[in-house]
């Protein structure tokens, strides 16, 4: 590797190396004091780059494919403000363990603080919510200091990939030139050679990093299993992953193995799953379980982070019996504070191990589950059939959702319903959402990013208000090329709104909380080159959904909506619900 | 004052006394966690609302009606990664010391790092880039604990506008009911009548400040005449402010008796003031003042921040003379480190009392100033018969802008092209731009902000990134009813990075730098309804320009052109003015 100054040696060693350690990807923003990361990063070889002109976006995007790869993507900003548009894909990435490097352009230490243009203070400017900060050195072409930035590189990816995962920053000064200009003397003659593994890195990662898991010992999985072998009443709650947690097939064994009923999270990675018919799998407790007179159960062994039913957790408040949490990271994702157990282990060898270990034939309170499961879903179907309301339209997206592919869900009430509506179905997809912060902002582009990872069809569901936000996102159609089908369910404001008591108090209701905004987003169609489409009703709806998973270039499909009749609708099912299935 | 419950209470208590103490406005954001706030707000009489669906919108729209009034715009949104967006609003709040309450609601202690939904650490958010955080105790129906609150927003208040004005963070815990439900016993019975302080507060500010402003003493005042009485070559330098720092009158007298000219920034409050006649106020040193052999001054008396022009910071940086910097907060904002003096003074009492013992006749050097801004503007005019160019553009907005309006200025190209090709005017105009962290993102909002504080015209100039970077901001046209004129000069890109170096080496100058994205800003129109008008040539735009300060409604007057063009001939203007001007 030749430079022809120390800025863009700098530069090219870091990025050569986070490409060493695995980093695929990386999402730019233009800007000038950035500019060595930006030329280092366009002239590698093996990562691929992204450009976005809103950085808030650009995180966002790196998030989505961070979390449908499960590798480190990097960012990049200038510095200033952009930087601190990084910060809630920051914030998101923390809470749901996804790995990315933010590499933030700065000034060097002089001009910090000192009324120099575009300057901040960018040191912690994530706080806690990253792994690992580190303010990096100013570029010197020395042996030792450019092996200390390869192991920084190294450590950085590390970090993002730890347990758990999730952001890692790194502010990067840089003193002019900062363009690939030669200067003179800037690097010693003959510096590749007297230091060649600092220049030119190995083959492969500088330090090969290799990371265990963590697994329960003999005894402790066998007081475990006694516990799961000795119940009738036992239950497997899967939350959200991003990937599934445990994995399929380790899921499968362990509840052929316990007998247990599975109560799997939209986004768990076990709805819709292959394995949906060899696990008795249920997703429709967040309706039949609301105020229930069903026996608790006496055992439940929890995956994944929180679950997104409300209702489930609540129905888990109550139960004074063994509530296991499964995190390979300790953490405590239960905020209900019932649970009597933590188990840190490595989610899908102690699931493995256990199904090696139990053999509970009691099939009781599954059966009652899997009745439930059935007659839900007749009572979902019926009513799907008597009128066109939010949750069917996401209902029918979870029903026609192509194989292979990636589903990614929005906040507020999408995903609610998707839990309440989405059909388990025994295909792979892929369903994703931002449940760390469950945020309505970044949608667009985290999916965006996400399906920048597969050639396989992205389909996205999401409100109104949660497209506007992010409206910046739809750019990447065309400047990085993803394709998309967009379900826009649109019922002009925050819906959800109708679901909280807040209802009641208007004004302020509509003007401060239901929002109507009035946006034709049918102009978003012109203004980003994809193709808009309404859809009054299911039957339109379906076609086009099917069409527009067959075509090149974005379809949005529009279903415009009443939000207060939407959540009428479902309430009523709901009162059939609890008074057929109880 | 009478509440439902303990939260209804809490939230009008805060609100009241933020009122109290000279709050007359608040952004909101539609969320659940920040009800009791929203309502509180919504309720209160004497402050005016502003509904934003996007927060990082919200907080920029904050900032630039702060910016415009100089009294603290409060801002609230719910619990999560809303929060995060208000962000790089609060960057550039303080390093541009405008004063913003942020109000983020936030989960009950006991609900944090738990796995609650939408939960994350908002503690100490910001960092250091608040002038206080707090977070703000439970909510309880107490005498002293709502009398501490009384006092906590008495000193949010005072924090925010103190000697530096800043933003100020209240971490606002609620546990549910968020509404105003009434909850039976949660409010003691006669609790108003037994804390009626805490309650109702006084008739006015719970906590009446009185606060001075820092003067010299005689001797310090009468060594600093000396100094400026005693040289043939002093320069006043005012760098940006948002109101005219020192006063447009102490200026003025200072100027007189000096003799000193004022290099005047755009920002700084004084290149467009009807004392332009009366103070011998230079607009052209930009361009003239480069790589000039001009002889350097020997005494610099600086305002402000840091002057906009680089060419003028570097001629300042050559100088081995006096140099006193004037800031109120005893900060440094000069970042080429040649300033001999600091003084932490009021800057318009300092220099109505500098006026009033200094009697300094010498004019030389007044007259070569004089001199070259004469010839200076008439080499701007000759070129700007020649062709349309962007510096033409912003050129005409600065020489047809309204008497008593605001005209707000975005980063990158136009503040830069405003400093250079806005020729001071003796009218009264509020000029201002986000010159804090210079950044391109939130400048619609925050001009439109500005905005909403006068009935007065708004103009706003904007290149094409920073007017997509953020365009949800332009949905405060219709929701919160604010008209602008938009000067949209579009040349398709990063026009600035022309300027660089970087320019030469493509790729990746074209996919990573000048970022081309081909968006039909037209579209924007009808989806904001906003009146698009393409202006070819400068004729049809100043006509344009004339017609939209007189209409109500957005005007969005597009001026398409090419950003290299552009820039070269600047560059050959540039050329033209240092051949004749030296």
């Amino acid at each position: 590797m030749t430079a022809p100054n120390r800025n863009t040696l700098w530069a090219a060693v870091l990025v050569d190396e986070l490409s060493a350690c695995g980093v695929e990807a990386v999402c730019l923003s233009p800007g000038s004091r950035s500019t060595p990361l930006t030329v280092a990063f366009a002239n590698h070889a093996d990562i691929e780059t992204f450009s976005h002109l809103d950085e808030r976006s650009s995180a966002f995007f790196a998030l989505g494919r961070a979390r449908r790869t499960g590798t480190p993507t990097a960012l990049v900003c200038t510095s200033g403000t952009a930087a601190a548009n990084f910060h809630p894909a920051i914030l998101e990435a923390s809470e749901s363990r996804v790995p990315l490097i933010a590499l933030t352009a700065d000034r060097p230490p002089e001009l910090r603080d000192s009324g120099a243009n575009q300057t901040t203070d960018q040191l912690k400017l994530y706080g806690d919510a990253v792994r690992w900060f580190k303010d990096l050195p100013k570029p010197e072409p020395d042996d030792r200091k450019l092996r200390s930035l390869r192991v920084t590189a190294a450590r950085a990816v590390g970090a993002a990939s730890g347990m758990p995962a999730g952001p890692v920053h790194l502010n990067v000064p840089f003193r002019k030139p900062l363009e690939p200009t030669p200067v003179e003397g800037d690097i010693p003659t003959n510096f590749a050679t007297e230091a060649p593994l600092a220049v030119n890195g190995r083959d492969g990662p500088f330090v090969e990093t290799t990371r265990g898991r963590q697994t329960v010992d003999t005894a402790d999985r066998d007081r475990l299993a006694a516990t799961l072998a000795d119940t009738t009443r036992g239950l497997i709650v899967c939350g959200p992953a991003d990937s599934p947690t445990p994995s399929r097939e380790s899921l499968a064994a362990l509840a052929g193995a316990t007998g247990f009923p599975v109560l799997a999270d939209p986004l768990s990675g076990h709805r819709f799953s292959p394995t949906v018919d060899t696990a008795p799998l249920c997703g429709g407790y967040d309706s039949y379980l609301d105020d229930t007179d069903w026996p608790a159960p006496e055992v439940v062994l929890r995956f994944g982070g929180s679950p997104t039913s409300k209702t489930l957790r609540k129905y888990l408040a109550d139960i004074e019996t063994r509530q296991f949490i499964v995190d390979p990271a300790g953490q405590w994702p239960e905020a209900e504070f019932t649970a009597t157990d933590l188990v840190v282990a490595d989610p899908s060898h102690l699931a493995e191990s256990l199904a090696d270990t139990v053999d509970n034939s009691t099939t009781a309170y599954r059966d009652r589950f899997a009745a439930a499961e059935r007659r839900y879903w007749d009572l979902v179907d019926a009513a799907r059939s008597e009128q066109l309301f939010e949750g069917g339209v996401v209902a029918s997206v979870a029903e026609n959702a192509p194989d292979n592919g990636t589903l990614f869900v929005s906040n507020s009430m999408p995903i609610r319903d998707l839990d309440r509506f989405g059909r388990p179905r025994a295909i792979p997809l892929t369903v994703l959402g931002n449940r760390g912060v469950s945020g309505i902002d970044g949608i667009i582009s985290t999916a965006l990013g996400a399906g920048s990872a597969t050639a396989t069809p992205l389909v996205v569901v999401t409100g109104d208000l949660a497209y506007y936000h992010d409206m910046n996102g739809l750019l990447a159609l065309s400047r990085v090329g993803v394709d998309a089908t967009i379900v826009l369910i649109d019922n002009d404001g925050g819906g959800i709104f109708h679901k909280l008591p807040i209802e009641a108090f208007d004004p302020p209701f509509t003007a401060e909380f239901r929002t109507p905004h009035g946006l034709d987003f049918e102009l978003t169609g012109d203004l980003y080159g994809l193709e808009f489409c309404r859809t009054p009703d299911e039957a339109s709806f379906v076609s086009a959904f099917q069409k527009s998973l067959d075509r090149d270039g974005t379809q949005v499909l529009s279903v415009e909506v009443d939000g207060e009749s939407s959540h009428r609708f479902r309430e009523r099912l709901h009162e059939r619900v609890q008074s057929e299935i109880q």
